[in-house]
């Protein structure tokens, strides 16, 4: 916390005592409000009296302040915080992501930023600690464990257990981050057991990511110390998880909705183990519905008691990652204050961000400097690439296609007899099997894995992105090599984002220039430019609803069950390379 | 735990999560048991597979180990913790009071050393430590902080900023003790606020000591960072001390039982942060009631949740200190496991500790070789004493007096015309007021502090003790210079204890020898002893229960009114030292 937003006023301790004891006012005063005490579970009317970055004192008899926020009628809730998240799929910078979700009462996130760290490595996860350094967002980070994903792609980068290690011992980090490696913990590799060793010696947290796993191997899961789970999607696993001592992390992002499933497993016996995480959200999310409010409001939509509700994305969180300091309204913790106009829609008036007001009336009301740093564009570094790129010979007629599942990342391994020219495979528009392509972008290798895939739906051009998980080689889907070929160019132009290319013209394009996984734009203007892109893509006749997520998805090859990445087709069932001729 | 006893076998991460797959049969498996999960809050029937010292595995499917306790018919429970108690109180040196209260569950205590550390300085910590490094119990440290506890009197050490932040960083030492200068901490001294800075630049917990404390005082005593408080009476006051932040703990010790008044207290919202703590236990209540069992029984018969009350003595403790790796019986953790019969009564069965049985059947089954350490005897260094050393010269008759109260530690402070000879006070047996004397016993400065006392029934002879807190100089009681002067004789000889003289001669003792303060004999001698110590000082007319406990608190300045020190006679409410004549 040292190196965050320096405190308004002083903030000794000496002062915080004098003010606690009513001798001096304090620096700011929160009166009439209905405090959410979520260290004794309950709600009753107290003031809160801040000095500098610390919450000094709570109670009836503080009525003295410099400055004054009225809260009555309102509830005094605790900064909301989001204990696992990746930043990179909001498409924002950390400035950004704090203009936009400060007036949804977030003061605090725990995010592990793979995406940023397959492409730049330690220097990328360095860039998100100093943009984020003087933002009035709590912004934590957990040592992502899993670059780059398998070792049948080629990432921007490699972390090994040295780097683990280093970046472990760096400020704001504070644990390891989901170990989705999960036969390398499972099979004791050496790797995987290097970084829970690094973690266990600092007494950090682990944290997991382990869809569907049960029985004997979910125990060795946990028994490795990996305390967390986001991916559970039914009560039976998540109540299994948490017998195990896993903290249950409620999901509720963009994609991934599972707080229907898993709410049920609360109890009053275990929910000291349970939060509301969202993962992963988009921009027109994040603007149009919110962050963790979003969950909040849900879980009491659905039932959970209000205060249960709040203590899981306040205090729950702040322990989960032994932040002794946060989540709660309380005597010498951070100032991190959020009043909101009832305990059912949420709807937040007010956000004080250790100590100083950040939100009022619902508005962001400071200046959050908008960054750029050009040390992270130029991100995007291709070998040549032509439209006989894109040549894909086959022997036959038989290839194996890349089948979409709707509105899930599963894909199906399908054969298909596949339309040949001059011994090639080429796209089929009218049978909806198309061209796919994967173009290293980080060494300029050369590299291009080609395959095809059915359900897309593209009837003219070429789409691509320079998100594509998890390594984020370019990814480009096309109904011809020339407009595929046109779509590299105009995506590493930009320094990555996304591209619709019609007969050689971009139709439609967001940059993405930081690391080619993120704008410097504000989020309104993301989230406008990329429903453009939605609209354009459904007008050429594309199918899945998030287009560009969908296709970020294609490569990444730990999702069964065929996937493809720059070195080629990945039978991902088997773990292996294969090869298109069925 | 790094410097605790070595697992018996390997506890390589690889072969708890081989266990744990079940490719390969436990070290140890408890089967056919009802587990106590304190993560989940339930109880069901679950099988524990450990590796080394480890919990490799919990669930019905493991059946394979190379050794097995069946636990049919019994509870698993994690192994019990105390989060807040002193060692010193039950006489007992590391390896005894292990010995004893492994039987009854306890795997893992945290203590205040701060009686020996009065002696001894960091010293007596590192001899605590030392002791303690290959018993079969965890044995974590809380550095103590008010060392002495105030400047009206002699201690053998001082614990400055700069010992404390030393032993911040002894291994085993976890945060700092119970910040009993209220004062000092309201008032933002130098010396309170470096020790606060100093635990939280660590991140490490801070416990508080503030009895009746309410109010503003309260507030500001929390805001100062102290998380937790053992000192509360009633249920306001730990309602109170909750909705600040602070952990409740329930106190039930063999002086101060306050779990009456506070169980109540405990609801749904707010019971992880109660805990039940034992603070001082005395050598006779160990052999006869147990120790944290005790109040776990104790809690469940009042009405307690079986499954609360465990979670109060296990997860919630290890949680308030940060320990993730303690209080649980889950994959992961330390194999700290009790068997007990039922959930109601807890009668120990087995004791597992870091994964290896060290109660079975209810019966200590290991060797705990007992220490004997000359360090630190020998500790008790006087000026020359003489029957002439308790004179004490009057003018007029009319002196101060203190005046005990029944069962309490509070005494009045009266004044009454008193027994004069030769222009001296003298004790007067037949209205029951007697001398006492507190000889400076640390550096032979020779100081002795003279005073009167009423009420305590001494009709023959004297006795007196080499505990006296916090200072643990002499305290004497006599109805007659002579013989005080041959108890402290006897004291010095002992090298510390608990003396009764009667006509020169010694009628009962207990030898301290460490420091002064305990002693190396197993706990039934001690307790023994004890009750022979009691039973002829009660023949002696000796009003008090307890007398050398009651002897040992007259030399506290802490607690009001009247008080001797080696300094003299101090008026606590005044807080300075104050004369003999009234």
């Amino acid at each position: 916390m040292r190196n965050e937003a320096p405190a308004p006023h002083t903030d000794s301790l000496g002062q915080v005592i004098r003010v606690a004891r009513g001798d001096a006012p304090a620096d700011l005063l929160i009166t009439g409000g209905q405090l959410v005490n979520v260290a004794s579970g309950e709600v009753y009317g107290a003031n809160v009296a801040i000095v500098g970055d610390t919450i000094a004192a709570i109670g009836p008899d503080y009525r003295d302040g410099l400055n004054v926020i009225d809260a009555a009628g309102r509830f005094v809730l605790p900064g909301l915080i989001d204990a696992h998240m990746h930043l990179e799929s909001s498409l924002l910078t950390p400035s950004e992501f704090a203009r936009t979700v400060l007036p949804h009462g977030t003061t605090a996130i725990v995010i592990d930023p793979h995406e940023i760290a397959n492409v730049l490595g330690l220097s990328g996860i360095r860039y998100i600690l100093e943009s984020s350094r003087d933002i009035p967002l709590s912004l934590f980070v957990m040592a992502s464990s899993c670059v780059p994903a398998t070792d049948m792609e080629t990432a921007g980068a490699t972390l090994g257990e040295k780097e683990i290690r280093e970046l472990l011992g760096w400020e704001r980090v504070i644990g390891l981050a989901e170990m989705m490696n999960v036969p390398a913990v499972l099979g004791g590799a050496p790797l995987a057991m290097g970084m829970l060793a690094a973690a266990r010696e600092r007494g950090m947290p682990v944290d997991g990511h382990a869809p569907g796993l049960s029985g004997p191997d979910v125990v060795a899961y946990a028994a490795a110390g990996i305390r967390s789970d986001h991916e559970c999607t039914t009560a039976a696993e998540g109540l299994e998880k948490l017998r195990l001592g896993m903290y249950l992390m409620i999901r509720e992002g963009s994609a991934a909705k599972n707080m229907e499933a898993l709410l049920p497993v609360v109890t009053d016996g275990n929910y000291r183990r349970c939060l509301l995480v969202s993962d992963d959200t988009h921009p027109h999310d994040l603007v149009e519905n919110g962050h963790i409010d979003h969950a909040l409001r849900k879980a009491v939509r659905l039932g959970a008691d209000p205060v249960r509700a709040v203590q899981m994305v306040t205090i729950n969180a702040a322990e989960a990652f032994g932040r002794k300091d946060l989540g709660a309204v309380l005597p010498g913790y951070k100032a991190d204050v959020v009043l909101v106009d009832d305990l059912k829609d949420f709807a937040v008036d007010t956000v004080v961000r250790h100590g100083r007001p950040v939100v009022l009336g619902g508005r962001l009301c400071v200046d959050i400097p908008r960054r750029q740093d050009p040390s992270v564009y130029k991100s995007i570094c291709t070998g040549p690439v032509s439209a006989a790129s894109f040549r894909m010979p086959l022997e036959g007629r038989r290839a194996r296609v890349i089948g979409l599942t709707e509105d899930q990342l599963v894909t199906r391994s399908l054969v298909e007899t596949v339309k040949v020219q001059g011994g090639c495979a080429v796209s089929d528009p009218k049978r909806d099997i198309l061209k796919l392509a994967v173009v290293e972008r980080h060494h300029a290798s050369g590299n291009v894995g080609l395959g095809l895939v059915k359900g897309f739906g593209l009837k003219r051009g070429a789409m691509g992105s320079s998100v594509a998980h998890d390594s984020h080689n370019l990814v480009v889907v096309g109904t011809n090599d020339d407009d595929m070929a046109a779509c590299v160019a105009a995506l590493t132009e930009m320094g990555g984002g996304f591209a619709v290319v019609v007969d050689g013209r971009v139709e439609a394009r967001l940059a993405l220039p930081v690391a080619g996984l993120m704008s410097e734009e504000p989020a309104e203007e993301v989230a406008a430019r990329d429903r453009e892109l939605r609209e354009v893509a459904a007008r050429l006749g594309v199918v899945p609803k998030a287009p560009f997520i969908t296709l970020s998805f294609l490569a990444l090859p730990v999702i069964p069950e065929l996937k493809l990445t720059d070195r080629g087709l990945v039978d991902v069932t088997r773990f292996r390379l294969t090869d298109l001729a069925a």
